[in-house]
């Protein structure tokens, strides 16, 4: 009997798993307002009450990859000088490559749920808990990027007063979080859905850009070399 | 009789500045997707049939209020020495308060015009007269932009290389289109529509930061001067 439960479990979890998957991906493919529970359930061959069994509207669909890509973007960027080294070490050209490489993580994350940066304002508008827990990414984002300047301020790898990493924060995440929309704007209109035509390295490359001016010495030179090739 | 043909004239070219007087407000406070032309003639006391024999259907009225959008924002930035002076011309702190009065400037008409911002994806994608135009002020604005910033090169008001300075201008771009956006998602819900909570100063001090770092001297201090009251 318990093994029966187990099995059922199991079947239930795989089917939310299935209905999920393919809500993103119309999500992103025909903007969220642009899909229906019917849409997904025709997609999956399956039929609208047995969608409903499982979830109760598309808000709860939403707000379930809202979800996971909450925690796929919770990440935080490795420190300058790694956790364990004393705050003061001097700081190599490796974590201008860790900077980089997070942030194609986090710009990865948008792109694969770009749906929600599609119709950001309305999605926001619309659902007082995705406005909640969307700002309360953009609240550790900015406590990130200012964590992160400040270790690099202490190890002399960049110079900017508190009040210009403060803005220069605000700048960073105005640039990551819309960087996608703009790529959209600015591509020809065949293919001018929001991430459709995502190229995470000049995105990265914009970003980096903001972060640049205030690196010092070694950092900075590294920073040029690395972007040199988005450049040419 | 010419007279008279001169009167009609008259009132026609009244009702149709109402009209898209109101339009605008309500496309401004509501989003242009939740208002109908119905609505429009509603709140004119006007016939839905005497609206139509002034605009066709409301993507003409959006097409018109855009028109207007472009001209009000086809402004080109004041020439750092003055347009007559020699280009090698000492630089003077004038020119970074030019420059700031010029993002003001541009930053009103975006938020005169707020309702095209809050659904660039959706009017663009809808459009394609509207796609391909707002590109043009983007071609311009970041023409503008490097032009400006080449100037301050030139009278070494500014250190920067010319791929710096398109980077730069791509971002000055993306922060200036989508900070009301930003906003919006940062402010508390009852007052989250986009450009309701518009803080012009602040739009200009997020975009003319991004310019700081690569400014020199004397335009470098006349910017930290004029940008502390942002920060206190």
């Amino acid at each position: 009997m318990a093994a029966k439960a187990d099995g059922n479990t199991i079947r239930t979890e795989r089917t939310r798993a299935r209905i999920l998957a393919e809500s993103l991906t119309l999500f992103n493919e025909r903007g969220e307002a642009n899909v229906t529970t019917g849409m997904i359930a025709e997609a999956l061959g399956m039929s609208p009450g047995n969608l409903y069994y499982h979830f109760r509207n598309k808000d709860e669909i939403v707000e379930r990859l809202f979800a996971r890509f909450e925690e796929r973007v919770d990440v935080q960027p490795a420190a300058p000088a790694g956790g364990a080294a004393p705050r003061d070490a001097p700081w190599g050209p490796g974590a201008i490559e860790d900077l980089w490489l997070y942030l194609h993580l986090m710009l990865e994350g948008m792109r694969d749920y770009r749906f929600l940066y599609r119709n950001l304002d309305d999605l926001t508008a619309r659902n007082s808990r995705l406005h909640l827990h969307f700002n309360r990414i953009v609240d550790r984002k900015l406590a990130a990027v200012e964590a992160l300047c400040e270790d690099l301020v202490r190890v002399r790898a960049m110079r900017a007063t508190p009040a210009e990493i403060r803005t220069l924060a605000r700048n960073v995440l105005v640039v990551a979080t819309y960087w996608l929309n703009f790529q959209a704007l600015r591509a020809p209109r065949a293919k001018r859905a929001v991430g459709d035509e995502v190229d995470l390295g000049e995105a990265a490359y914009q970003v980096m850009a903001l972060i640049a001016p205030y690196l010092a010495g070694a950092a900075r030179r590294h920073h040029d070399r690395l972007s040199r090739h988005y450049i040419d």
